[in-house]
């Protein structure tokens, strides 16, 4: 019986016999021939069934053969560089393991509501297989960014006690008689994490119950959120740097048939080098009112804004100090200027805005206390938060970067849902 | 100024001066010595303050220093077998950046509930620290392992639709005027991803709201599950025992000093390696009933049984083809004896019980119908899982790995709370 191989090592088994397991993708006859494209999850691979070379039966069934139908095709691999892949399939045997039914799938436009519908079924389209490889290379990049450099994994929990920061956003549950809330950020564990392990990390989904349909807005989207012990707002922009930069060359450097699939231009994602442009956030202002940006001084930048703010730049600009009203209790002020947070949002070029928002921590106790109450939260609740003030402080720093706003940065995707295997969205909890 | 490092690379500076930055673990002193253990999250280090080599104030605030303190110590590194770490550090000078108050976890004994309230501080203890680097190694080696056999992460949403399977163990969400469930498993997703992408897997929180107060339930814990189109049983089992091996001895080769630090005997996971006896459920229960116990055949194993049955074997047992009628509807049954399923459970040795189910998915349509119907689930919700089909049905296979259950074997613990840095449990919620 020939050797069992996945299509992606197809180069590997020239001018032997194989066998591919796989899915018929389209097929198109010529005369004597069928040309059928098998495609077994790693690739696709044009099969070709030469009529002088099978039995009559199978070079007729062919014909019967529908989209989607398993097959398991036996030939000698060759080189062809017209063909998908680089390579061909000269088939001798092929056994149809079930003629699948009309596929809902077809190459003819859909809309958008009926593919998600199909999501489980959309996932085996050319786009979204190269869309989905990419998101894990992104998230492999990450995790080994980290891991190299000596970080410790914190899983965060999921389940959080207290509503915070208000329950406007927060899903919550039923938990044995109280309350639990769905994490929106594993920010303060990691700061506990940083005081024990130096230097930590978490990677996990996070959760807002935003109503926005927007395609910048997830219900469920994945965060990895460093956090650095004795690092300040300068090492933590110099560490976000060369995050964002590792994790885009590397992408380009192994997903260069992925990103062809897609047609991504990748001219943008190739200047993605260190160092980024650091401005402060009254010269961020100052950008905007340069072109004409209607906006008042003080407010949080909305998308448009971030937009224009990044096309002053060739590469993601990270824009620090923002006014400290406007960002969480948790911020350590500037102490040149205690109406900005010592705060750092890093945006995406090619208008894709915010990817990564971070800072240094608020490190004296008696401020932290002041600023819990200052923004009206229950101070019982933050009691174990505050105890990293009480023993052994020191400054600290971290960010978070939500992973599918990267991944529709580096795809070139209009919309979230394309970024996330299963998306979960105000409307949508299915399949 | 002398170079920041951190104390796991002091070995690279031996005789030079050096800066670390950390917290003080414990201290005492001896005549004109101070000797400080110096943690950075990294490694401890001894820094030994010398009256001749310090002015006499600094040598008198060593006195003073309390225990978590944040301290920046210069000094020069010297080789020190008898040392933790096997380096010292020869201080030059010394600077105390807050004094912690009295800190609560000294080193005499604790309960387990006082520690669980300050698991945010507990976290910088040796052996929690070491046991959460064995689980941070046990996670990269998983991933690794996928990573390098072409396997594409495919994450599973955390929020489903339906409860499938009745809601006594399921946490419930109000998801915009509808309910929303938390996952239990990824597994009916990553068998739409198996036919899109050849092998998945996914790695996530899951979650149970069951109300069992034993040492072997988290209600949210982290499982990875693979899954594989045209794969049998056969083939699950040797996916199995590749995996679980690999994950042990990559611990056992990178994370020897975090073992010695929990004082873990590790003679019996040096035979973790593969073959893993394969044994029937039949041969399982032929196994209890010479070893006495009571069993009733048919049912279920218990957590005894599974050590009984474990104690037979020198390594990980891999259990097959339980009564189709106490496993899940999806399990395909074998056609040798319909009433067993293709199904397997690997035991870890140890008394540590089940760590994988898994085992080979019903994949003829009509079957799975009526299973559907046989344990009167709603097919509506399961139309998209059918899906799979009826378009291009092929055999498959995948299991779920419970990565708590693992770290707590691997690291001995005698409960599962420690395997995890914030453990929820049916009373703890928090910090």
């Amino acid at each position: 019986m020939a050797e069992r191989i996945y299509i992606s090592d197809a180069g590997d088994h020239v001018g032997q016999e194989v066998s591919v397991q796989g899915w018929l993708y389209n097929k198109r006859s010529a005369g004597k021939l069928w040309f059928l494209l098998v495609r077994d999850g790693t690739g696709i691979i044009q099969s070709v069934v030469f009529k002088g070379n099978v039995n009559e039966a199978l070079f007729q069934e062919c014909e019967g053969i529908t989209q989607e139908s398993s097959v398991v095709v036996t030939g000698t691999v060759s080189e062809d560089k017209r063909s998908v892949g680089g390579f061909e399939l000269q088939v001798s045997d092929l056994q149809v393991q079930q003629l699948a039914e009309e596929y809902p799938i077809t190459p003819k436009e859909h809309g958008t509501t009926f593919l998600m519908d199909h999501r489980h079924l959309w996932l085996r389209s050319v786009k979204q297989n190269a869309i989905l490889r990419i998101r894990h290379e992104i998230i492999r990049a990450c995790r080994d960014f980290f891991d190299g450099r000596g970080f410790t994994l914190i899983d965060a929990p999921v389940f959080t006690p207290n509503a915070c920061e208000g329950t406007t956003t927060l899903f919550e549950t039923e938990y044995f008689g109280s309350k639990a809330y769905l994490t929106q950020s594993g920010q303060l564990y990691m700061e506990s994490g940083a005081m024990a392990f130096g230097k930590v990390y978490c990677f996990g989904p996070t959760f807002r119950a935003e109503k926005s349909k927007t395609r910048r807005h997830l219900t469920e989207f994945w965060m990895i959120e460093p956090e650095v012990a004795y690092m300040d707002l300068d090492g933590d922009m110099d560490l976000a740097e060369d995050f964002v930069s590792h994790v885009v060359q590397t992408v380009l450097k192994n997903k260069q048939a992925e990103l062809k699939a897609i047609e991504r231009d990748t001219t943008a994602l190739e200047r993605v080098v260190k160092p980024f442009p650091r401005i402060s956030y009254d010269e961020a202002v100052a950008i905007l009112k340069k072109n004409n940006v209607e906006f008042e001084d003080g407010n949080d930048f909305g998308g448009t804004d971030e937009t224009v703010i990044s096309e002053a730049f060739d590469r993601p600009v990270m824009v620090h100090r923002y006014p400290a009203q406007i960002k969480a209790f948790y911020m350590k002020q500037d102490p040149e200027d205690e109406s900005k947070a010592l705060c750092v949002d890093v945006l995406a070029p090619e208008g894709y805005g915010e990817i990564i928002g971070g800072g240094q921590r608020e490190d004296d106790l008696a401020v932290l206390q002041r600023k819990i109450k200052e923004h009206e939260l229950p101070e019982e609740a933050f009691q174990w938060y505050l105890d990293l003030r009480r023993y052994g402080t020191v400054p600290h720093a971290g960010f978070g970067m939500g992973i599918e706003r990267v991944v529709s940065w580096i795809c070139g995707l209009s919309h979230l849902r394309e970024a996330i295997p299963f998306p979960r969205l105000m409307h949508r909890l299915s399949p």
